[in-house]
């Protein structure tokens, strides 16, 4: 069994609150293994956690356990969770941070945790992640069986996840993400694409168009692309995005999380 | 023994500072688990790092070495120390950074290092972080005592910190961090509070006056509070803290480190 | 063999990027030991990365993986590389993000990555750090030999260093990095400086002018210097570097990297 815990939230490197997650980790397990996925969530942005994390997950070994704590309801009703799929344990609030993973995952449990005597002594109502997700993270990674931290629940938050729509010449999808260097992601996959091509994909033939450009074809690679131009390509996620090279393409577009995309396929 | 070391300092994370006082830590010590507390203290600010520092430490296991080294004095006359509490080590310049340790501990030993021969060879006037305290932690992990490093000493540097004033109807104190989110720490505590009540505490009865604002009542968690309008609550660390529910309050309200905070009883 | 694994990117600590990397890393090898040197490289910015590499590297364990991740070039042509040297195994695209390490070291070998069994299956154009670099540091520190990863080659790529030039009188040089706290570093070393006085050095007789000031002699530590007045020091690189003691000279004195430095000599 893997030792490693990965932290998502959105507590900053600054203040010593994701520190303080993983002085308790470590009183639970010494042996663990901590990983920041990213303590840069923007505060309370729980779609843009849920979109990080998945982005990462599984590229861990089997059995980590992926803590994500981006949690403006805490102390309030909602639920503290573990979800558990084939490879991996996710713990963190029940306010859908891991709605993307529910969605790729084959199989799916959901624990709501409430044996107390995993918590710190008299958890506050404040700082769940330092209280309460992380002594449960440290104790799963020791091998507690995630039954032990209560009872499976079957009415866990999902966000609502717009789908692209898919019309005979092309695809509507929108704005998912901005990255660091200003590259512009979309909610449209090359599984996406690939279906508009029955015969065989000609990314040659296809268009993209967002903030009122339209660019021409897809790139093989960033460099491919004319200076001060945006490029499209398919990420390392199988994500269709927009890029400049060796530029920032959300400042030269002026776009943000949201805005549509479409692809159109010119036969 | 715990061979886990903390970093505190102002070191930021690009520099690659940080990163070369944990390369010298594993010449020394290959078993040592490296944890930063922050890196992103703001330059030069000692109090800054005293504050982070304490609202951390004591979530680490027993044993742990603490190094902080925010250190505008380097190289001049100013002393290199080790402070022993009960539970743990703290590694730094004498310049009063662990300030709110001494008043937290309840016994404290502090030496100044002077054994040169746990230091890098030649170490240099300006960055005592990679060439004096990373090999001391270093040390002081694998579980050389503190004594080998230099005598005991008592001058040790104490910043001023002033304490809350309670008058028969209130706390009159002061704004002493104010986190990501843009919550506003106070140096008001719970204990303070409580000692306003002696026939028991009622937090419906107080209010909250900063920056002209008056606040009335203590939130029992943040989503408690109306959107908009700033709520203060008793934070994870014990402290008066005022916010606001998803907004940034020091934003919202305008206010910095320093500025005064009164707690009223209105009975 | 150390199995600590270095990484110096310009992806930031927001998306994940970095974090996809050490999934990967644990997944060759759990029993590595990652270390970030920093991961917020400006975006593209070979020169940095080169700079901040150079200045942490040599204090990690012998046999450390530094990984060096800035790679505008991705999926294009540009080769993968491993350089060995007498103490260290670097891995990175061939972009001159090693130039410094190639200068510096007294033996170097390079090879070009081309054994495909050692990267992630089916590696995509855009993230060579995760698909690519990240596997192959893995089997690297596990102890595979670099001669297994691909041929050795020569005509591996060097940046454009200019040197400092000496004049009878004084060094002419360049700004090289600012740092986080403003500190103006350049490509002026204390062996250049040295190299002036043949019959002993004399710190006291030299001046340094940037941005039109003139600063008179060099300080032996920060805090020497007078408030509001910008100093010279040799750094803890052994660099001839400009700053101001609890300020920020990069700000004070509106210069950046590139800018003309000189050292005069006035006996």
């Amino acid at each position: 069994m893997s030792a490693i815990i990965t932290l998502t939230t959105d507590y900053g490197s600054k203040d010593g609150f994701a520190a303080s997650m993983k002085g308790v980790i470590f009183k639970t397990n010494p042996q663990a293994q901590i990983v920041d996925i990213s303590n840069e969530i923007s505060p309370q942005d729980i779609w843009e956690a849920a979109y990080i994390l998945r982005s990462a997950y599984s590229h861990f070994p089997k059995g980590t356990v992926h803590l994500a704590v981006v949690d403006p309801g805490v102390g309030s009703g909602r639920k503290p969770i573990i979800a558990v799929t084939e490879s991996y344990y996710f713990v963190g609030p029940d306010n859908g941070v891991f709605s993307l993973i529910y969605q790729e995952a084959e199989r799916i449990r959901v624990h709501h945790i409430t044996s107390a005597h995993y918590f710190l002594p008299k958890p506050g109502p404040t700082f769940h992640g330092r209280d309460i997700f992380a002594p449960v993270a440290g104790w799963l990674s020791k091998g507690i069986a995630s039954g032990n931290f209560g009872e499976e629940i079957t009415d866990y938050m999902k966000l609502n996840i717009p789908a692209p729509k898919t019309t005979p010449n092309g695809i509507e999808g929108h704005i998912v993400h901005i990255d660091r260097y200003g590259n512009i992601i979309t909610n449209i996959t090359y599984e996406d694409i690939k279906a508009l091509f029955p015969e065989g994909v000609d990314l040659g033939v296809t268009s993209v168009s967002l903030a009122g450009k339209d660019i021409k074809g897809l790139s093989k690679y960033y460099a491919e692309s004319a200076p001060g131009a945006p490029g499209a390509i398919i990420n390392s996620s199988g994500a269709l995005e927009i890029f400049m090279f060796k530029q920032n393409a959300k400042t030269a577009l002026s776009v943000k999380r949201g805005e549509a995309v479409r692809l159109m396929v010119s036969r």
